[in-house]
């Protein structure tokens, strides 16, 4: 502990990380293919940015140090923890079984009973790989039902034209969901006006909609904050009565709260849920789930692709899926969630910080309210990480954050808390380079 | 043998997935993810339709039936055979690493290396899992490069909105390149003009083309038949005159022909290489590599995906890459390849069959010349699978393919033709309903 305490406070210090990266970066544009595992995002310079194993919560680094991740679990991938041995050992049996065959996988028709049991709303499935490209999948089908071409939309959605497009006409139309004056450049400008966004819980910005040209709504099941009533019950009104396909993204929330969907505990009948991230554990596997209005449109638009056959991803989430169910693991989540935002608003009062925490428990996250927001945050991590822990200002609890995981977690926060309290009283200062950049801008009203 | 002789024969047979698929149908629009891998495609009512293992060649059915896999092995994808042992070591070392972890996989690094090692034009690389989605971002980059919007095509790319909106104009604006008539609902109809089909190998059909407007201009690498000489020179010299991107979408031909793709064979310099199925051996895994001038554009737009940073895609190609290179594998397809197209030749000669041959090796076919081609190639495929062996008219070669193999589906193409050449002349019919449905249309032209 004494040795990463003092290498980090070394001027020089470099993890072999961020060698590598700054070489990764010369040959793959942005270093990486996701956004959210930059480091740059959570602590430049410093952040070990590579992973040689994982296990549990524990992740080793390129230069052997064992870190516990109380952030991010693979972007909220991992959500039995790493290398859960259930799913693994069901994914290698497919491995020995043959991944991709002239024949099709049997896991493919299992997966999609599994789905229909755990969306009852629901008549077929669909499957892709990652969770833009489902949600893509769900708007052509939204507008080949429809014949129309608008889609309104209130949260993060993916890399696709038909989502960035929003930018076209205002290069801020994504301000409120995404990097803000992220440019649509690369995207068909005719595609202007096909795709407007709302603001999530904000009634009277989706009042504004003209209503009439509308494909389908899409909102996130939710990420900080639950829909407001007063929004879903107009969403769900305006839907009816124009003939609107409304499309749940549970790429984040799905698996999470409940088995299935955050839907069906805010009692909404959507048309089209998605889900991705969570589904196989971290191996690639997504779907759209709907009813047959809406899905059977898919008949007659083409949509096809060699690795949306692949056994892995089907066998990853039937375990995945298996496991959740039976070890009630939303439960889990939601309990040590509740636990940690009751426990941050303790330690802020304690330290007299200004915090507040997310709606939502299992992916829970705390917000600071000072001016210099994101150099608090950078402070938070890097205190952490000296400690060996991973850690920004919002967690994807996983099954295999256990209670003694949770404690020690919480009783670093207190340390962490308390100089995080001095440093603001102080008045100190973060080296500007070192500063995280903010990523994905959300809505964090409620 | 005999068994399953007659079992084909009885007209009340129909195999354990033949029921599976009836049901799947029900629940999956189209019954799975690709549409090569409908039964309707190859047998109507008795193709084996699903596997329950699968090794080297041998794919067993879910009636425990062990067929040959003479026709695609997972289209293409399992270019080294099924479960290759190299390949699913590594993949499953990775798993025991862990698959999706909050930092970065430095596999993605080794194999961006890797990938470059072997498209020596190339500065950078991009991963996504399909080979779809990876062309979406080949055709996203070149338009963010170029600020232009119109692509002009001359094959099969995919299901994205880019692609379809070909078919927006004029509904066979695909004809030539997928199945005829394929319509584009659910494409805004604002992107009508974004993309523009040209015959391949049609030099006159490729001069028509307004080239002012052009983003990007994309073609295969090879499918049956190698781009012809006056036709790539036209190309070429189109794109350096107007600064137009070039892109070769070598998902089918790429790591078949050569270690990387075809494109090195004919001595041209793209702009941006796409590669997809053959890559990871089954495992999900694509990518784009292209020059510095407009991967760099990527740095602008937003792409981004969890899915593109698991481990197993990244994994398996680094693995099926060694084992690729290692092994001369390409010189393996080759030769076996030339081998059976020859002895087609012969055996047709032999029983009066109008028959030629694809150019290409690695992926050989064979094209009958008769009004009543699917009914053929249906018999074609009814009789060798009453030889367990799995038949198409095309076959993607792989590594597990052996001479004793290539032999054996020989003697058997021999009785094979013998009868078809009877069938033929007696006129003798297949029940409609049971002709293989022709899937997409290729230009089987030279």
């Amino acid at each position: 502990m004494k040795e990463r305490l003092l290498a980090l406070k070394e001027k020089k210090y470099m993890p072999k990380g961020i060698k590598i990266w700054n070489k990764a970066k010369k040959i793959i544009p942005g270093g990486n293919g996701l956004l959210s595992k930059r480091p740059d995002r959570y602590l430049p310079g410093l952040w070990p940015t590579y992973f040689k194993k994982a296990k549990g919560i524990n992740i080793w680094d390129l230069d052997n140090n064992r870190y516990i991740d109380m952030a991010q679990m693979g972007m909220g991938s991992s959500i039995l923890g790493y290398c859960n041995k259930f799913v693994d050992n069901k994914v290698k049996k497919a491995i020995r079984d043959g991944v991709n065959t002239t024949l099709n996988s049997i896991d493919e028709y299992e997966l999609a009973k599994k789905i229909l049991k755990y969306n009852k709303f629901a008549d077929q499935v669909k499957f892709a790989r990652g969770g833009g490209e489902a949600m893509s999948l769900a708007v052509r089908i939204a507008r080949a039902k429809s014949k129309k071409d608008v889609v309104a939309f209130s949260g993060y959605h993916g890399w696709h034209d038909w989502y960035l497009a929003a930018n076209l006409k205002n290069k801020n139309g994504l301000k409120s969901h995404l990097l803000p004056g992220l440019s649509p450049i690369g995207v068909p400008k005719s595609l202007s006006g096909t795709v407007v966004p709302f603001e999530y819980n904000n009634l009277k910005d989706f009042k504004n909609l003209n209503k009439k040209k509308l494909a389908a709504i899409v909102i996130e099941g939710c990420r900080y904050f639950l829909p407001n009533k007063k929004f879903l019950k107009e969403i769900l009104r305006v839907c009816k009565r124009h003939n609107i396909c409304l499309i749940i993204d549970e790429i984040t929330s799905g698996w999470r709260f409940t088995n299935g969907g955050v839907y069906s505990l805010l009692n909404i009948k959507p048309d089209i849920v998605v889900y991705g991230k969570g589904l196989g554990n971290g191996y690639a596997i997504s779907c759209i789930v709907g009813n047959k209005k809406y899905m059977s449109a898919s008949d007659e638009s083409f949509m096809s692709s060699t690795a949306w056959t692949e056994k892995v991803g089907f066998a990853a989430a039937n375990a995945t899926i298996d496991f959740f169910v039976k070890k009630n693991v939303s439960k889990h989540l939601i309990n040590n969630g509740n636990l940690i935002k009751k426990r941050w608003i303790q330690l802020a009062n304690k330290h007299n910080i200004k915090l507040s925490t997310s709606e939502v428990s299992p992916l829970c996250s705390f917000f600071l309210h000072y001016p210099n927001n994101d150099e608090l945050y950078t402070f938070f991590t890097r205190e952490m990480l000296k400690y060996k822990v991973i850690a920004s200002n919002s967690i994807y609890l996983s099954y295999a954050h256990k209670m003694k995981d949770i404690k020690n977690y919480l009783m670093l926060c207190d340390k962490v808390f308390k100089n995080m309290s001095e440093f603001i009283k102080k008045k100190r200062k973060i080296n500007k380079l070192k500063i995280r950049y903010s990523g994905f801008k959300r809505l964090t009203k409620g």
